[in-house]
Parts: C-alpha cells; sequence; structure tokens
C-alpha cells in the first residue's frame, strides 16, 4: 500500500458519553503527530461541520488544552443527529462532503460515533470509491448502549457503568437509613439494550446489590414487578429495583408511555419519567414510601468517576484509527477484542468491517438474565467488571473538573 | 471541673449525607482513644435506638473498617424522624432514657443531627439536669441544607455543593452537544434554604455557570422565569436553569405542589417533580428539546465526589465534641468559625448553646441573591467555594466504592 498524503478531518455524532472525547483526542493527537497527514480538522457537529464548511484547525490548539480532552465529557467538536441520505436516492450531501474533502484535500475521515456514524461512514466510502476520489475511512465507536455489533464492548459503556454502580451504591446506603422502610426505583438509559441496568448490579460486589433488575431483552409484566417489589419489601422492609428506560410489555409497548389509570383516572401520561411512574404505582401497591431516582444526563456526562480503563482503551481507539488509516486500512471500525481467563482481563484492538457493524444492535445475551428475569447472572459481572476498573484521576480546578477550553479556530 | 467516668452514646438522627460517618467516626475514635469514657455505644436509629434499648458496641468493631465511615455516606447507625415530645407535656420517653442511660452508665451522649436534632439534645440536656442525673450532651451538626444557626456552615453542605456543582459542570457540557439547543432544568434540595441551589453556580468558577439559578428566599414568578428561559434560549440556544426544590409563589405555595393548567386540563398535581414541570412548562411555552433533571437523593450520598475539607471538619467537628464534653462542657452544638481574607480559608471549632441553635433555619443573606432573584453574587461564591477543595480519595474495591462493614454487635 502507498502512502498517501493528506489532510484529515475528525468528527463526533450522536449522543455523547464520558470518554467519547478521549476517542477524539487519541484521532487528533496521532493524526497530528503523523508525517502523512497534513492538516488535522475537526468538524463542528459532526457530518454537519462538513456540509457546512465548519472544520476547525486542530493544529492551532495548546497541546495541554487538546490533552485535557481525556477527561472532558460530551462531544467537545460538537455532535448530530443528522441522517445523511441513501447515495442512490439521494446524492446532494455526498456531492457536497467531495467538494469539501477536495477543498481541504482531506484524504482521511475519522468518525466517532454509534451505528448511525458507522452507516455514514459506510455510505461516504462507498460513495468515494464511486466517484474513484482516494481516501480511508475509519470508523471509532463509542455508545454508552454498548450495543455495536462485532467488539467486545464500546468505549463510554464502562465509564456509564461505573457512574451507574458507584451511584446504585452510594443510594443503597443512603435507601435504607430510616428505622421506616422505603421502596427506591432507579431508571437508567438503554432503549434496546440493558447493558446499562445490568450495571446496577456491579455494586453487589461491594455489597450494595439492588434487589431487582429490570432489562428490556425480556418483556416487562407489571403484576410480576408489583409482587416482586411488594415481597421484598415485606421481607427486607425495603427494595431497591434498577429498570431500564426500555422495559416494555410483551406487546412492544414501552411501560414509560403506558397510560396508567393507577394515579389519574383520565389516563394522561406521566411527566417524570418511568421511575415516577412505577414508584407511584409501588406507592399504591404496598403503601411504602417511594423515591423515583432518573440518572439521566448524569449518567452519560459523569466524567469524574470515569474508568480508567475506558479513557485509555477510547484514546486507543482513535490512535488505533489513525495509525491503521495511515497504514492502508479504510472501511474499518476499531474494536476490541477481549480475555477474561481466570480473572485476567486483556483487550486488544480488532479491526471490523463497517458494512457488518452498521445498523446492527447487539443486545445482552438472554442466558445473562436469570430466569425470574428480574435480575442478571455472574456471567454479566464477570465480563462487565473489568471494564470499570482504574480511577479517571481527571485534573481540577479550585475544586472542580477542569476540562479542555479549546480555541477552536476556523480553517480556512 | 471534675472528671466524669463513664460510658458514651453517639446517635444519628435526620436526613442523611456523604460524611456524617466522619463526624461520627470523629466522636467514636476520640471516645474509644479517651480514658474517661468506658464504653462507646452507637444508637441503632438515633434516639430511638435510646428508646428502644438498641445499642452497638463500637469497643466491638475493627479498627480499619470505623476509619472507613470517613468516606462511607448516609448514617451508618441508621437515623430517625422522631420528634421527641415537650417533657412538660409527656415525659414518658425522657424516663425511659434516663433508665438506660443508667443502665450503661452513660455519662456522654453525643447528637450528629440537624435542627430538631439539636433540639431532641436540648430538652434531654435540660430533663437530665431536672432530675439531677450528671451527664454531658453535645451536638454534633450535620445538613446539607446548611441552615444552622451560628457556625459559618454545617459539615454535609460543602460536599453536597460539590457534588452539585460538578455534575452541573458535566452537564453544562452535555445539554449544548447538539447543533440544536435544549433548556434543561436542574432540580436541587432545599425546601427553605437555597444554599445548595446557589451551590450550581460554583460550576462558573471552571466556565460551566447554569444561566439561572432560583433560590427559595426569593418568590418565584413563573411568568418571569418563562420569559427569562425564553430570551436566554433565543440568545444563546441553550439554556440551563438551577432551581431549588423550596421555590414557592408570593403566596408561600410551593411550585412543585402547584396546579398547572399548562399540560392538564384537569389540574392533577405532578408526579414527576418540580423539574418535570418547569422543563413541560419551557416547552409549552418556547417549543424547545426540554430535559428535567432530579439531582435527588444522589446530591446528599454522592462520597465518591465528597470534598476533603469537609470530610476533615466533619471528623473533626466529632472528635472534638468528645474532647470538649471531657473536658467540662455540655448543652453545645461544635460550629466552625471561619476566616476569608484575601482568599485564604481558615476554619476554627466554637462551641454554640445548644438553646440557641435549636429550630432556627438560617438562610442565604438577600444580598448574595442578584436583584433580578436569578442567580447568586460573587458574595455567594466567595463563601462557599473554599469548602468544596479537596478530594475524597475515597477507597475502592474492584473499581466501585469500599464502604465501612460495620459488625454491630448489640451491647448487653
Amino acid at each position: 500500500m502507498s502512502e498517501l498524503k493528506g489532510a484529515c478531518i475528525i468528527g463526533q455524532s450522536g449522543g455523547p458519553t464520558s470518554v467519547i472525547n478521549a476517542s477524539a483526542y487519541g484521532v487528533i493527537r496521532a493524526a497530528l503527530d503523523c508525517p502523512s497527514i497534513t492538516a488535522v480538522y475537526g468538524a463542528a457537529h459532526g457530518i454537519k461541520g462538513v456540509l457546512d464548511d465548519k472544520l476547525y484547525d486542530m493544529g492551532q490548539e495548546d497541546a495541554g488544552e487538546l490533552k485535557l480532552l481525556l477527561n472532558t465529557p460530551s462531544s467537545e467538536l460538537g455532535s448530530c443527529r443528522y441522517k445523511i441520505a441513501d447515495p442512490d436516492k439521494d446524492d446532494t450531501d455526498y456531492k457536497r462532503i467531495l467538494e469539501i474533502f477536495k477543498k481541504y484535500d482531506v484524504r482521511y475521515f475519522f468518525y466517532n460515533g454509534g451505528n448511525d456514524s458507522m452507516d455514514t461512514c459506510n455510505k461516504i466510502s462507498k460513495y468515494m470509491q464511486k466517484v474513484g476520489y482516494e481516501c480511508r475511512i475509519m470508523g471509532v465507536p463509542k455508545t454508552i448502549d454498548n450495543d455495536l455489533f462485532g467488539t467486545d464492548h464500546c468505549p463510554g459503556f464502562a465509564s456509564a457503568a461505573k457512574y451507574i454502580a458507584t451511584s446504585c451504591a452510594e443510594v443503597y446506603k443512603d435507601a435504607r437509613v430510616y428505622d421506616t422502610g422505603m421502596v427506591t426505583v432507579i431508571e437508567i438509559m438503554g432503549r434496546h439494550a440493558g447493558w446499562l441496568a445490568g450495571a446496577a448490579a456491579l455494586a453487589g460486589v461491594v455489597g450494595c446489590a439492588p434487589d431487582l433488575v429490570y432489562l428490556p431483552e425480556v418483556d416487562f409484566d407489571m403484576d410480576q414487578f408489583l409482587a416482586d417489589v411488594d415481597r421484598i419489601y415485606k421481607e427486607k422492609g425495603n427494595c431497591i429495583a434498577a429498570v431500564s428506560e426500555g422495559i416494555h410489555y410483551a406487546d412492544g409497548s414501552f411501560v414509560s408511555e403506558a397510560k396508567t389509570s393507577a394515579t389519574d383516572g383520565f389516563g394522561h401520561a406521566q411527566l417524570g419519567g418511568l421511575a415516577a411512574l412505577l414508584a407511584n404505582m409501588v406507592k399504591e401497591r404496598t403503601g411504602a414510601k417511594v423515591r423515583g431516582i432518573e440518572l439521566s444526563l448524569l449518567q452519560r456526562c459523569g466524567a469524574h468517576v470515569a474508568s480508567r480503563t475506558d479513557i485509555d482503551e477510547s484514546f486507543l481507539a482513535g490512535k488505533t484509527a489513525v495509525e491503521t488509516a495511515v497504514a492502508g486500512e479504510t472501511d474499518k471500525m476499531v474494536g476490541f477484542e477481549c480475555t477474561r481467563e481466570s480473572g485476567k482481563y486483556s483487550c486488544r484492538t480488532k479491526l471490523f468491517d463497517l458494512s457488518q457493524v452498521a445498523n446492527f444492535e447487539k443486545k445482552v445475551p438472554l442466558e445473562w438474565i436469570n430466569k425470574e428475569g428480574n435480575g442478571v447472572t455472574q456471567a454479566y459481572i464477570d465480563y462487565a467488571l473489568p471494564l470499570i476498573q482504574g480511577a479517571a484521576e481527571a485534573p481540577t480546578e479550585q475544586g472542580l473538573p477542569r476540562f479542555a477550553r479549546l480555541r477552536k479556530v476556523l480553517a480556512k
């Protein structure tokens, strides 16, 4: 493979995570250090920044500030949820992308995102091949949902999992402090896959397991849920249930969207989300004091408690994308291949075909969910626990997180 | 003052904090090390444990596990919200307490709590004096609400404030990631005082200030709030508002309890709390994408991000209670006297009369709130910022918090 000289673009897309910027930094740092790459551009708001000709010149940034990206949550370059058209139906966007690539002599495109982003990569790559523009395109995964195909796990999942497990352990202590009991419902992200909800069970490693964990991989039964809670509350005087936002009834309808007559005779949708809804149902059934807690955005931006393993691996994924692209690879996503033999975890990068990865959702294996459908098995714990090891050791300023402050100088 | 030999009881009461156990550890460690104190008992669930004769023998605990109390959130001995009667009206409880004190030869009583706990201390002390039972009684403050009279600040406030400021900084990054804007409403504890809501503004120190902060010290005006949010959203494309759960209209009614016709023609109370309610009001008014986030219990049990200053001071308050009691003091609460001259913070303990402290709520001074009533001034920042300094450096086990595991052996 001959050397390909030219500029590169890094873009970020989809919902952010605590460590997506660590991946971006992996790309940016490796690209700035690479002799084949003549300029490093960050696209403002992902592919939208390319279409709008809004590119930041990463060469203008202070090296120390760039390094702070390792501990800066959210997508520092900005994100988008722009769904690119099928090029066979409408190639307007692709023509524009080609125009921009030519304008800046872009020969490397790195896209940092989830399922949709891998699909975007794949489509752009196919188009560039079709029109004969030489360009290497690599996907750098991120998603707290952990649902990308092929890779052992996804950058971003572990830090969210660590936030969830830590918070669940702390709430476990708080929620049983009184002589009178309480039922606590903790709502966790994950619309279609239960990887994150399962992370609540990791708190069991330090003796603070939730009593019940519900994943969207199995159908939810409200009567069974209320019976489970009632039984545990009566036995122990307390009950903590962790639920995925994506739990649904057997007919596929989300519990969170269900009209309930339990609290409101007129069947109005509840405002406060699933945790509040379930907590209220429990209150009506058991008479217990209840508390609904929604981890909301906090779980995906809690960089102060990010997993060191996740930060390091996220950086590695970005760096590897650049190194392998420069070496000749294209149309690949950088994922991980891991072993956990005899409790020893090891992880190395592995390339996956973009066309294989795009638009496929990986769910928690059913055999990792207990037969009652209200908890995960040891296999899940063995899988996830190594990923949350190590402290973020994020820099602080006056006791608060010191995030990267980029200049964001527009490229000319 | 002659030496008073005998056992001591430490009890915890009211809503827990991230560092109330650091205070308990200060009491327990100092008492175990004190020659005048013959035994150290922890009351299960505060004064209820005394009434029920349920006392743990702290001498049976492992020293290393006890030390882990420094980083263990919630009240490890258990808490209660039991309101003791006025002894002039009903002295049943006091007779029982005297009986237990005599049974175990208790000569020192340390009570770790907020306003109500100081009141409990005060009443017990007056009763013991009346019946001529020699006993020294000291209050060890805790409250995330920071509303105790006299003391510069209260143990527990700073760690909650640090959690809030850290979370607000992280959400600031997350909530403006897309090219399309969002309005985020963050709900913070504090029914009557706005100390905690004000802490959201600390995120401004690292460039991540919320746009608007509403405290319960000033009346809330819904129209003005919606206009404020709308203006900022239009200007910046994003808006983050931090609100105290205790915000209320001019007539004193809580906004959180208000019937609103904006979302529900039937005027049903909303389930999901204030953040969801306000977010929905904003959505109707501005059409913006909205997100309501309630920090809920997380803010008071987030020990992993506790303030080192708070941990150290909380421990000191407990230790000082023992030392001063043994030296002859009684009927006092251990508080703090601090200076912040030229940006240099120093703190020393100071004793306050229990009768002065009990049942008085200290609020944020009105001159620390801006004239628009939607933010705090630099005076608030200068007051609170020194308190959140230093990292918790909490011990972990397999990547998760390692809390104290006490044996809790009942005293005979």
